[in-house]
């Protein structure tokens, strides 16, 4: 091959959106915009969500479509979780392609092309749930699973009034879960529940009376003989309120008869927004735990041009980092330079996101900002940092890149 | 191999997100939701933008950023297109890994690791041009490239005050053009701009006058001698005001002496948004222009839950569709049934997205909509629809699926 053939045969070999690569630091050698996860914030959420749950003698499926990394999703299950929730059909083949066995698809399965692809799941031994709310999605998975010969273990969802999808009251619970117990395709599991679109005044209050009427309507379809399975599922939590759901499947001594199920999924890298605000709540309302979450993912990038006093323009954008809230410039470091030595962001303030470029006030006086000059960014809301990418970094504290995650979105 | 494990075989082959497969309907067959693009309409503006470039004696460098699919870069090129615009470095790796040559790198190139990329790009004989604004940059482009041995092509980036990157004035432009001069591994190929970031009161006006200096500096620098390029490059352009660009190139009769490049990226799917309403302004400043744009990407997703009177909760999130502005269901349809078979989405609003949800508020007396039915979906700004994706369904106006296009995020 010439010389040229072979340069063209590595670009085509290259991946696509940066090169991060093992043994590489984020300030040498990793081509910026990068996403990394820190290993030792990571591995400090882990456990602790996970031994948050067995403290109130519940099984974890932490949301997985929040990184969609099934890497993470092997880790999660190591330190001990029950399974994966998952929101759509092809996140769970996904899963399941990467070792997941036990699989919680926390939405209701609609669509026959969605149907064929759990049907796989199943035929392949995934055990596998789902969520129904309404007759018509009931007959339709009854029909389908009957022709395929198989049989669906379904959750009935509880919602609530002006909130999301679900049952609205107890009577069409018990109404659906006897229509369920006619489909002969069809198993009933459980309950399930998202206590995340509860709103009010109050949400803690609103949270408390939605966690409880969850369990009661559980306990009350097992009372009835309408749930077919030893220790019914009981699940619901999101990464904002999971103890006040937590409190409320203890309280009722779910762990003796039922299967109590928790499903935060942000937890696992926490973020800098949203997330770290509903942690000050649990802590606040928790003396007993004692060091809450870690901020485990954040976003590198660099200083693209400092065209006017006062303005940076990094090459970071809305392709690369989740933007439900502005992201937050965190730490700044000099090309090639040690990660110890960190440089001030102190009165920066992202002022808009293009699609490759975040505009940076900066305050008077920002005169040691260079060209190339690298920024770390943390967002709120990691599941929309996470579908950003195809592949992330995660570094340790030296910002060293110790292995290349690969997401499966 | 046993029956599950046949399964499990197959499961692990499949890819992740959808299962959209050539010959096949969005209407049964593809998991929804899964985004499309219209072959007749994209036929349409592939010719319509390329006619539109040359009755105005200029070339066409599509900014590929905002499809990052390389089979649409294909048909750009063979329509006639001079090279493809990209964003970052590994954009432009992932281009000339599917066949693109000549690539133009609208941004400024910053960063070792993304100088390394693109030192191999140009070694394995790609016609490759960045941006810089700035002596620091230029330097340490300098620096790095004639370390490799290599020379790379530049063009100097013309901004306006409180814009975005680039040189403020002329002044600027032709100290950094001298210092260019001055660095043996750099050779000045031309100028850039994007008129997008001029705002002002009266817009036409602010980039009519934009263009302008942006052509008469291209030329003062070619008088001066300072561009060691014959027919230099002069190169501005998004998707909003391409035709004021083209004017000013046109009057200035660049097509003699110059490489006059527009970059309009969006124009290939178009959209139900900011586009289609700045198309309408383009033609209102052009009647010579009969027939516009067509809007060809959309999203198809299935009514997963009719809670409530009035409410349905579609599976379309912030996972699936750009959401600059919410979305708007166009159409619907019966799943299995006929693509002619249209059903109304009159009064149809989508007041609320989560990542994996939409929240269609319905009008009064919507009562035929059915758990399942299927929803065409647009949105504004395709770039941040293409980036949910890793594969993209061509369908024709029967939607049925004639090619799945792979994404290269």
């Amino acid at each position: 091959m010439s010389e040229s053939a072979t340069a063209t045969a590595a670009v085509r070999e290259a991946g696509q959106k940066g090169t991060p690569e093992a043994g590489r630091s984020l300030l040498s050698g990793v081509s910026l915009p990068a996403a990394a996860i820190f290993a030792p914030a990571l591995e400090h959420n882990l456990a602790w969500m996970q031994r948050f749950a067995e403290a109130h003698g519940a099984h974890l499926a932490p949301h997985g479509k929040t990184t969609m990394t099934p890497e993470l999703f092997r880790r999660q299950c190591e330190a001990g979780a029950w399974g994966i929730t998952l929101a759509t059909a092809p996140q769970c083949r996904a899963a399941f392609a990467h070792g997941v066995e036990r699989l919680l698809l926390a939405n209701q399965l609609v669509g026959e092309a969605n149907m064929v692809i759990v049907a796989g799941l199943i035929e392949a031994g995934a055990d596998f749930y789902c969520v129904v709310d309404s007759e018509a999605n009931a007959q339709a998975l009854g029909r389908f699973f009957a022709a395929r010969k198989l049989r669906l273990k379904v959750l009935i969802e509880l919602g609530v009034e002006g909130g999301r999808t679900g049952c609205r009251n107890q009577a069409q619970v018990i109404a659906l879960a006897q229509l369920i117990g006619a489909e002969s395709a069809l198993q009933l599991a459980g309950m399930e529940g998202y206590e995340g679109v509860v709103h009010g005044d109050d949400p803690v209050t609103a949270i408390r009376a939605y966690a409880g009427l969850l369990v009661e309507t559980a306990q009350r379809l097992h009372a009835d003989g309408l749930i077919e399975v030893d220790e019914p599922i009981v699940t619901a939590s999101g990464s904002a309120w999971y103890d006040l759901v937590a409190e409320a499947f203890d309280a009722a001594q779910l762990r003796e008869r039922f299967t109590p199920v928790l499903r935060p999924g942000c937890y696992v890298v926490h973020d800098h927004g949203i997330y770290r605000e509903a942690q000050r709540g649990v802590l606040a309302r928790r003396a007993d735990l004692h060091e809450g979450l870690l901020p485990a993912l954040e976003v590198f990038a660099q200083v693209q041009s400092l065209p006017e006093p006062g303005l940076a323009i990094v090459a970071l954008g809305k392709r690369d980092i989740g933007f439900d809230q502005l992201p937050e410039p965190l730490r700044r470091y000099r090309e090639g330079g040690d990660a110890s030595d960190t440089l001030t962001v102190e009165g920066w303030t992202l002022t808009k996101l293009m699609d490759q470029h975040a505009f940076i006030r900066l305050p008077e006086g920002a005169d040691d900002v260079q060209v190339g000059d690298i920024v770390a960014f943390g967002a709120s809301h990691p599941c929309l940092t996470f579908d950003k990418w195809r592949r992330v970094c995660l570094v340790d504290d030296g910002l060293n890149v110790s292995e290349v995650l690969e997401t499966a979105f």
